[in-house]
């Protein structure tokens, strides 16, 4: 049975679930970063989807991407699977800025979290919510 | 009309064409690490590509990451579009040990390159061209 991996539940929030892909955001208030996670088993490589799973993942993957634009505006998005920490499938979509702390290096292991206050994330889920549901 | 970015030009070497994308390799000894570019005008997220580019971009980095396997037996590969210093889309698929001089870190911005020799060069290419051909 699918089973979010305990270090990404600890460290997400869900926002909702697409036809292949938990779509969870990232408790870190330096950046709006979405994290997209295929929804099956055993799978650690894009290659072990099959056609189908993969057709999916890119159309997801898309959406996401259209949602943080829309959502937050960012100058660049980073899309990437990389899984050296951990190794369950798992897609980040992170919204990158020219002013932010980490620009123009990737972000993933720079920076210590700073968590949302319970106020802003839960503003931020709602608006997120509602931009996955229009279909963007 | 498409032009591979004078960047990416600079510091990669040709494996091949496939139908969407052409496949490079990054002149970085450290670590096996090519760079796919879809072959199209004005590309720089993934949502700006149209369904039928985005099935052959996912089903191509699939095919990437099973030639990395086969060819390097990496243990983990990482996958990725960020386009923070290049914007023309590209998307990265890069075999990574648990030796490598990075890991579990990326690898993007850490270490300078170190160019391949080029008899190590020219027998890596042969031998990716030679998988890519045979189409795993």
């Amino acid at each position: 049975m699918f089973q979010l991996h305990d270090q990404l539940r600890r460290d997400t929030f869900p926002i909702c679930r697409m036809k292949l892909c938990l779509v969870q955001i990232m408790n870190d208030s330096q950046f709006p970063w979405l994290v997209l996670v295929p929804a099956a088993e055993n799978l650690i490589e894009i290659a072990d989807l099959n056609e189908k799973q993969r057709k999916l993942l890119i159309n997801e993957i898309a959406q996401a991407q259209r949602v943080m634009k829309n959502v937050f505006g960012p100058d660049k998005l980073n899309t990437g699977a990389l899984g050296n920490q951990v190794s369950q499938l798992h897609v980040h979509v992170i919204g990158r800025f020219h002013n932010d702390p980490c620009w123009p290096q990737p972000i993933w292991g720079k920076l210590p979290p700073k968590p949302y206050d319970q106020t802003t994330l839960r503003a931020i889920i709602a608006k997120l919510q509602n931009a996955f549901i229009s279909r963007l």
